[in-house]
């Protein structure tokens, strides 16, 4: 096994090496695209099923839409096809003819969506109209990061019709906010959550709402959005519905998702310089069995470690018999892989009746009797992931920053980088600047951001708000 | 609500009513693909669930790998692209410019996966190495058929490798039978499994096995496949193994796979004439309640429903409170959605405690006590499994037909279709002039086939099996 590069030392290199090396994931011969491996795959199913279930609980239905849209259908909400047209795959022949017009493989899926929607929605009764599909898109990029910039990615994207702007505007804050929520309950995150700046608004949106995960080099993974579409969609898709009052009214559309690049930001915030850190709620592996062979038989051994895996049950168990392995060499790749909790077994604990748990947080090593095993190890998983997030939290506090002047923002920028609170006008020029100037961006405005007066960092004029600022991936 | 039209007279049509009116999916505006409605794709949901299940058991870990493959890859193997070019989708523009190299949007994975098998292999300590993807495919087509024909479907694929031809020939064997017992046990179907003719088999491969369903009409849907690819495909992509005696060998590979075709196979086989029939083990809801209004009040009529739904848990139910709709409209929608059972809840129920039980299958009716509600669902919905089952085998014989004579087989063809179980030489002549004579053709020679000599029945030389014949979807 390669040792991985100091964390601190070379984010990116580190960052790398941990991916190909834990097997998450591997670089494909598709300029931009990326495999997934079973290990990477497997914490994708584990975000997959939390997330199904909170999108469930909301009402949303899961439905499956179709890869291609024809450009044209792109081409009719013009904000939409311009911030997506420098991205775009195009499918010219099929069946061994040429097409008479391209076919887009799907950036995004408003527009053959809202197709439908408009065949289908006819009265106030068939609203609110709540669809999710889970799918893979694709906008052209040849230069890959692995997980955070692909050319194609895998995500969920929901699409809600409402009959009015006020229910539309509920449902962007009840998807955000499920995103903040599913961070901090699964991934052990939290990140900063608010609005995005007209530049940084989605091609098409009235509002643009994120959630911003700060990772361990003082940078952000943007890491879930959520957009109030208004009646841009409705208007030039003609989804109408007759109101109660008889009326013929166009909808109000949403739309938000989650990615893949979600394990991105998983690995960059938690990680350290022994590989990744796995909060055991999405952990394909929460506990690993790291037989110690000694003096016992064999047989014994294999006998006892299979009672500790029955008495296990309902927790997600790996026992490591790959032969001709050292221990050592086993809890290193382990420990590489992000297991939360290993369990050592040999000559000791098979006579003792005991085990010694690891944690992967912060080594603590405990001996356990078997018979208070899944209990004891139940309440270490629970304890886990509240350290986890309890350390992350603690880290965004160190790493955020307020800022009053421009010369403390850029000293902070290149000096310590994290999360920069400060004042902005809302100048897309001052903007642009900040961001010519320093690599930069606004982050979020955050929800629970107060009024403030003061003055704007690059130009000086009034401002009421501090926004988040920030270097992305 | 439009009457669907009555199965026996035209299937066609009635097929696709009951899939556009139970609202399972609906046409696209791109030719050839589909849209999979939350019902249709609830589900797909059910099936991935339970086939997945199947799948992990058997040691299988799940991946994911890029949609697009560079052309050249697919020449790499001659069969594979000679079968695969006229229907493939080419991607020649990203990023606003041509491309060097076209892209293929994948048919299928073997060669962008297998690239990969190489790179990973080295060693016999690798192998065998099993994995599964579940994701969309590309094969052109404008003519839709809904679930059955489309350009774009879903589906697992799984690509193993392994040491040698015996291994490789066992895990065929295994996912083949895998899914037979998947349809039975989850869809209530029984499949004749066999081997494909060399006409019918997947570009590439030493053999293919298949499993067929019979349908309402008399004709097969093909409904998984397993291949055995030999070692077409790891001389063509060089994957080799060094193995326990220090020689450099390649692998031997297996290739499986099921898709929404199956949504299509389990509508034609079990529906009726007032709709589809759902197997409860992949049905969304199994149980739907209708409250039946009356002199009862509505408060006293929903917390008694409540009840019935608490004591429901484990079990998908639906109450349908849809305003402005008769119970008998409800009854009608339905049954027209293939729910196993209705539940009724009116005055009488209320009163008494009690709730009648409507079954989809045969409509016997039943009154129940609630305290025992959970109990009996149970039992009615494991019995409703194996009913639908059981009737499904009863149609299979009463459709299978031993035919002996060339005039019996064209007659059989034309006047009962159904399986039809004949002598055939083997030769490819002789199974393509009967197809253009009758447009039946081999479906597969059955895995339980005892030889038999007799005479071909289209060129009278001597043949030693029988094997199935049909129409195919």
């Amino acid at each position: 096994m390669k040792k991985i590069a100091s964390l601190g030392k070379d984010f990116s290199q580190w960052y790398n090496r941990v991916v190909l090396q834990a097997q998450l994931a591997d670089y494909s011969p598709v300029r931009g695209c990326m495999v997934i491996r079973p290990y990477g795959w497997a914490i994708w199913e584990q975000i997959q099923a939390g997330l199904d279930q909170m999108i469930k609980a909301a009402g949303v239905k899961n439905a499956y839409f179709p890869l291609f849209i024809p450009y044209s259908f792109l081409e009719k909400e013009k904000a939409h096809v311009k911030g997506f047209s420098p991205e775009l795959a195009l499918v010219t022949h099929g069946g061994g003819k040429e097409l008479k017009e391209p076919l887009v493989v799907r950036p995004t899926s408003e527009t053959i969506m809202y197709r439908m929607y408009a065949k289908w929605i006819q009265s106030y009764r068939d609203l609110p109209l709540k669809l999710n599909q889970w799918a893979n898109v694709v906008r052209w990029e040849l230069r890959t990061y692995l997980f955070l910039r692909t050319m194609e990615f895998l995500w969920q994207e929901g699409h809600t019709a409402h009959a009015n702007h006020q229910e539309a505007q509920e449902e962007v804050q009840r998807a955000l906010l499920m995103y903040r929520d599913f961070y901090r309950d699964y991934l052990a995150l939290e990140p900063f959550v608010g609005e995005k700046s007209e530049r940084e608004r989605f091609a098409g949106a009235l509002q643009t709402f994120s959630t911003e995960i700060l990772v361990r080099d003082g940078k952000f993974v943007q890491a879930a959005t959520s957009h109030d579409l208004g009646q841009n969609f409705s208007k030039t898709f003609e989804i109408q519905f007759q109101d109660q009052d008889g009326q013929l009214k166009y909808v109000w559309q949403t739309s938000w998702g989650l990615s893949t690049r979600a394990i991105g930001a998983l690995i960059m915030a938690h990680g350290d310089d022994r590989g990744l850190i796995l909060p055991p709620k999405v952990a394909p592996v929460q506990v690993v069995i790291v037989p110690i062979p000694g003096k016992t038989k064999e047989e014994k051994l294999r006998e006892f470690i299979a009672s500790v895996v029955r008495s296990l049950r309902g927790i997600r168990v790996e026992v490591d018999w790959r032969e001709g392995l050292r221990p050592g060499y086993k809890f290193n790749d382990w420990e590489l892989r992000g297991v939360p909790l290993r369990l050592e077994v040999g000559d000791r604990e098979t006579r003792e009746g005991a085990v010694t748990i690891v944690s992967r947080i912060d080594s603590e090593k405990l001996i356990v009797n078997s018979e208070k095993l899944k209990l004891k190890v139940d309440s270490l998983l629970a304890e886990f992931q509240n350290k986890l997030l309890g350390r992350y939290r603690q880290f965004v506090r160190k790493n955020t920053h307020l800022v009053n002047s421009w010369q403390e923002f850029r000293e902070t920028v290149e000096e310590r980088r994290g999360a920069i609170l400060a004042h902005w006008c809302g100048s897309s020029d001052c903007e642009a600047a900040i961001k010519t100037e320093t690599k930069a961006t606004t982050r979020v405005l955050p929800l629970t951001a107060k009024k403030e007066p003061g003055k704007c960092v690059w130009c000086n004029q009034a401002a009421q708000y501090r926004w988040v600022f920030g270097r992305g991936y």
